[in-house]
């Protein structure tokens, strides 16, 4: 199942996507209330996807956490830049909600950094409280899964050496276009594009820490709260964003996160 | 003012601390909303202090923000430890909101670290959507002052490198008791004391970067939402905690934040 958040006629709402009645086209079966509180219950209404503006799919109540180096060859491009190697243990970070936006809203470039890079990943949104959950039951914790850009200032970044900053600025987190409730990852391709052009590629069985032992990890530091989102790393290719650019996430199964640069 | 957010017969509200009308003890004047988003608005009921049970007077609906080495006598300690000297910028870094308790309640040791600290330091509560913010209206955007303990698991700090994990368990956050809207910080003693011994001294009049200075750094990066909390940073002292300690933190002009460690 695939769910949005979209504004429609200046409110906003919760919609899960389904083909149209002619064949063609999708629409949004408009929810009555938010489905990770309020489950699925429907409005009776459906609205042409086309005429509603969608919103970041979620905005984490208290925190985005985020795990660094989780595909090998992007560790191996890093040498040079943050160093260090693999890590025996996913490398928790955080960014703070004021970063998230959704699809087609802009990436603002700061005018404190001069180096701002794309950061293509899978999401993961939390769906219950999660407290020290072992891995074979983490899985089970996990609402949906999503597009995200860990927007980076690296020259911030490096300077401060807690990575904070430079990953924490506004417009820093887009999430979106949708939350996929089942999608298969078991070898996703997921491909970050920038003005078209391939910048990152990478496959979800790639990953260094799998998704369960990322969210079993993270519950054993936090707890983890029903909209908190997981970002679980970037692979190899990431590079800078300047004005005008439009960078585009995108992960099989899940869809299409695209965003202006400003 | 000091405002305590408070439980009381089951319910929980805020409340203004006054002097009881026989001029002995002290009353919470209940206040009909939370005063950052409904005023100061009161209810008529007065409660004695002493049969309130003090929650923490914030839940940050969005970020704690921390800053590391405000300190010059803590930067010289931790030479050895975190490295690095007085930074030019404030350093930041996130704890979660999850990591939020009030005076009373417990810090819980967690089990996968073996040297957890306490930092007790100045925190502010932001009052106001705040973004890019020039230092000299800095402090109007501030609602107010708290007590807090930056609580880290300095083996895991190290450890990771970044300090999220180690700064992020839950309990790792005490703030409190009050919050102080008007103190004189010009000067104030600040001081931890574990089990009633001196650990930890300093006064306001020693941070690196003021007050006002952190507040605009921070809004370059984030914006800033009422309810944010912002810790200032900690004076030498550092040092361990373990279970059946109570560890306190004292400002002057604010109040004793007291947690038992378990």
């Amino acid at each position: 199942m695939k769910l949005a958040r979209f504004q429609f006629e200046g409110e906003i709402s919760f919609g899960i996507l389904d083909r149209a009645d002619d064949g063609e086209g999708v629409e949004l079966v408009e929810l009555s209330g938010d489905p990770m509180i309020a489950g699925f219950d429907t409005t009776g209404r459906r609205i042409p996807l086309e005429q509603a503006r969608l919103l970041a799919p979620v905005i984490p109540r208290s925190k985005v956490v985020c795990v660094g180096k989780n595909y090998a060859d992007h560790v191996e491009e890093m040498q040079g830049v943050t160093g260090g190697g693999v890590p025996e243990e996913p490398l928790l970070f955080l960014k703070p909600n004021t970063a998230v936006i959704g699809p087609g809203e802009p990436i603002i470039l700061p005018a404190i950094s001069e180096r701002v890079e794309h950061e293509g990943e899978l999401a993961m949104v939390i769906g219950a409280v999660t407290k020290d959950v072992p891995e074979e039951e983490a899985l089970k914790r996990v609402f949906g899964f999503t597009c995200a850009n860990d927007v980076t200032a690296r020259d911030l970044q490096l300077k401060d050496g807690q990575w904070t900053r430079g990953k924490g600025f506004d417009t820093f987190c887009p999430l979106g276009p949708v939350i996929e409730t089942d999608p298969d990852l078991a070898d996703a391709r997921i491909v970050t594009r920038v003005n078209g052009e391939l910048r990152q590629e990478g496959r979800t069985s790639q990953l260094i820490h799998s998704l369960a032992r990322i969210v079993s990890y993270a519950s054993q530091a936090f707890t983890l709260l029903p909209g908190d989102v997981i970002l679980t790393g970037t692979p190899a290719g990431v590079g800078p964003l300047v004005a005008g650019d439009t960078v585009e996430v995108e992960i099989e199964g899940i869809g299409k996160l695209s965003n202006p640069v400003r």
